[in-house]
């Protein structure tokens, strides 16, 4: 894409009145804006990374055999009078509700709507198991919306709930939930450190978090450092007379981190106030068992740039940048030459995009001076940065520069798309 | 997709309570489920006819230069009262309210929020023309909700907005966007018929609807029927002493549609009162000129079945339908001979899969009858059934017959491909 045709510009200052990095961060590059505290808007830079981030969950969720769909935010009192949450727990806390005729909540998450709707299509242990998931925006009212997009009021979620027969069958698809979470985090170029939860009232056997090391985090965590498989537990169900690691005696390390993720066991709590029954071989109606799932969309987005960045921008993780890199050429004012840079630039942004690379291609001219023009680079935080100047062309190259590293390479103009390519590998 | 993997099921019998085709056929065929009037889920199918339908519309703003965005749903009161429609028009009469701190409301429509923001980014005349759209839920009131997916309190939506220097650039534009919602129409198989509006207190000049023929629909137009494009009004406008065809003099039909897109003028309405100003090159400030472009993403799901069904089901064209075929192996009971079929059918499902052909595949075996694969292929309505059985395979063959169309043909297995991708073109 060409700079000059994305409307929003990158800002100098850092926004008032925020601390977190995201907030910061985020704003000033041009991916999203601030409505209101709790509330953002994705721009055109910040809907191409809400968009890997989110297929890069979907593939993982499709791995899985997930099936997605798309429930509707409004949900009706009825349900949730059912599940008695309507009036207690998170439907009296934290869901906004309207009236229009009926009264209605705007879900904050969606385990009463789904059991409803999967309770019609179950008959007998042959419809059994499968997983159902969606990625869509969630309401919470907040007393504390703050750290940009990662406490929101409107957030974007991915819930995936998962239906079962028996604990052992849920058990191995709660294993392979986990696993595929590790897949998602890994992609998204973060460490999440696997961390033992309160079940939230439910089995307290099956409920982890992914919690992900951040002074911008809300959470605290105690675990082991030399293997964080070892031993990690929220400090909520921490005992503090525990010091050492179980497995090596490692002394524990206590942090700040953000929970980008949980997964955990529901049991029956929902299939059978909602009457989301199977009938077993012995012709006896059994509730279903049921998992829960869950994975913050844009606040996976904010813990990537808190976690991705240094003081000159975001320093994106390449398969959810929203572009590869960011080509710049160099102009000088001297019309002849000017027209040869431009003309060489314009060339490889044709060639790297047919070859499948995704290029920002600042083709502002002598509006910015070079110095703001990688500043803005540095800012929007593209994993490569290529430069296109007389001096370049002299030699037939162009300039590379990964953003997370300092050092700068002339590369052959014929083996860019190559040399790029590798280095994302 | 392996039919037994999807998690719903047809059902035998139509909703209570429904009249619109859509509201009857959709849930019956398992791709929406109706929480409540005028609040749909989509379910697996239903999400994946929602999903290309929004990226033929996403396919053709981003050929006019569309730039996409995904904005908040949560709207601060104080962003309303500047154009004062907190408190009347559809602030009054259509928005949801909520109170978390300050007041809010639930997007009916996004002017005021992206005026809001494009302004932080306009300074002068080079900054501008670009046009801005998203795909987003929208909610609104609706006393009368109704006719499934035609009219609902919670929708699909994609509102593009367009922001100019003059008229002239504006109306450039607001031809190029006629066109492009043209070719939407036309992919997804549907005639619109182009028909004057007034312009909901804008510039009378630019305000037309796509209305599309429908006794589902709630609007009434008069028009030409030798050729729509030589007259067609709405109602609200219409001068009933007008009987002839001012270009052809043929009668005029009076005719039920629904109104499935419309783009009007905004002109300053919203520039002025939210200062979107930009900087002449006389050094004056000036409001932003602007247009509005709306389609109703999952009211034109609903508009298609409406308009493409038989009694037996939906007949989805070819762009739109949530699978191109529909396999279904025939199976007798004859171990040795069904093993052979199935055989046959898993080779078909993987060799059209690989050719990037779309199957649904019905391995569902002797659990369902031939007669009830056959008719939930029609309700479904992929646009081409394939059987394979004991008969056909003796003639190394396939049946295919099209979903709009009574005959069948056999095809040699090794064409089966070929002649199916021929058909759809």
């Amino acid at each position: 894409m060409k700079q000059s045709q994305i409307f929003t510009k990158t800002q100098r200052q850092n926004p008032k009145d925020e601390e977190s990095v995201n907030a910061i961060l985020l704003p000033r590059a041009g991916f999203i804006y601030k409505e209101m505290a709790g509330v953002f808007s994705f721009l055109p830079l910040g809907l191409l990374v809400l968009n890997k981030i989110s297929d890069i969950v979907r593939e993982e969720m499709n791995g899985i055999g997930g099936q997605e769909v798309f429930l509707s935010v409004l949900q009706p009192k009825g349900l949730w009078e059912k599940t008695g949450r309507w009036d207690t727990g998170i439907g009296k806390d934290v869901m906004y509700k309207i009236k229009d005729g009926i009264e209605v909540g705007l879900g904050p998450t969606h385990e009463e709507m789904l059991t409803d709707i999967v309770k019609n299509y179950i008959e007998n242990e042959d419809d059994l198991p499968f997983a159902i998931y969606q990625i869509q925006t969630k309401f919470r009212k907040e007393a504390r919306a703050k750290s940009g997009l990662l406490r929101g009021r409107e957030f974007l979620m991915k819930d995936l709930y998962s239906f079962h027969v028996s604990e052992t069958d849920f058990k191995q698809f709660y294993e392979k939930a986990k696993k595929a979470y590790g897949r998602i985090f890994e992609r998204c170029g973060l460490k999440a450190i696997i961390t033992e939860a309160s079940g939230g009232g439910f089995s307290k056997e099956f409920s982890h978090e992914f919690q992900i090391i951040s002074e911008a985090g809300e959470d605290t965590i105690y675990f082991c450092p030399k293997e964080a498989e070892h031993f990690s537990q929220n400090e909520e169900i921490f005992d503090q007379k525990t010091t050492k690691c179980p497995v090596c005696k490692t002394a524990l390390q206590k942090v700040k981190s953000i929970e980008a993720a949980n997964i955990f066991s529901l049991g029956v709590k929902y299939s059978e106030p909602l009457a989301a029954f199977f009938r077993g071989k012995d012709g006896q109606k059994y509730p279903v068992i049921m998992g829960c799932y869950g994975i913050g969309v844009s606040r996976l987005m904010a813990a990537i740039v808190e976690v991705c960045h240094d003081d000159k921008g975001i320093v994106w993780p390449k398969e959810v940048a929203p572009f590869l890199c960011h080509l710049i050429p160099i102009v000088s004012g001297d019309a002849a030459q000017d027209k040869k840079t431009v003309n060489a630039a314009e060339k490889i942004y044709q060639d790297l995009q047919k070859k499948g690379i995704e290029v920002l291609y600042d083709e502002r001219g002598r509006k910015f001076s070079t110095g703001e023009k990688f500043a803005d680079a540095d800012l929007i935080g593209a994993p490569t940065r290529i430069v296109v100047s007389q001096k370049t062309l002299a030699k037939s190259s162009a300039e590379i520069k990964q953003r997370n590293e300092e050092k700068t390479k002339l590369v052959p103009l014929k083996d860019l798309a190559l040399t790029i390519k590798n280095n994302l590998q």
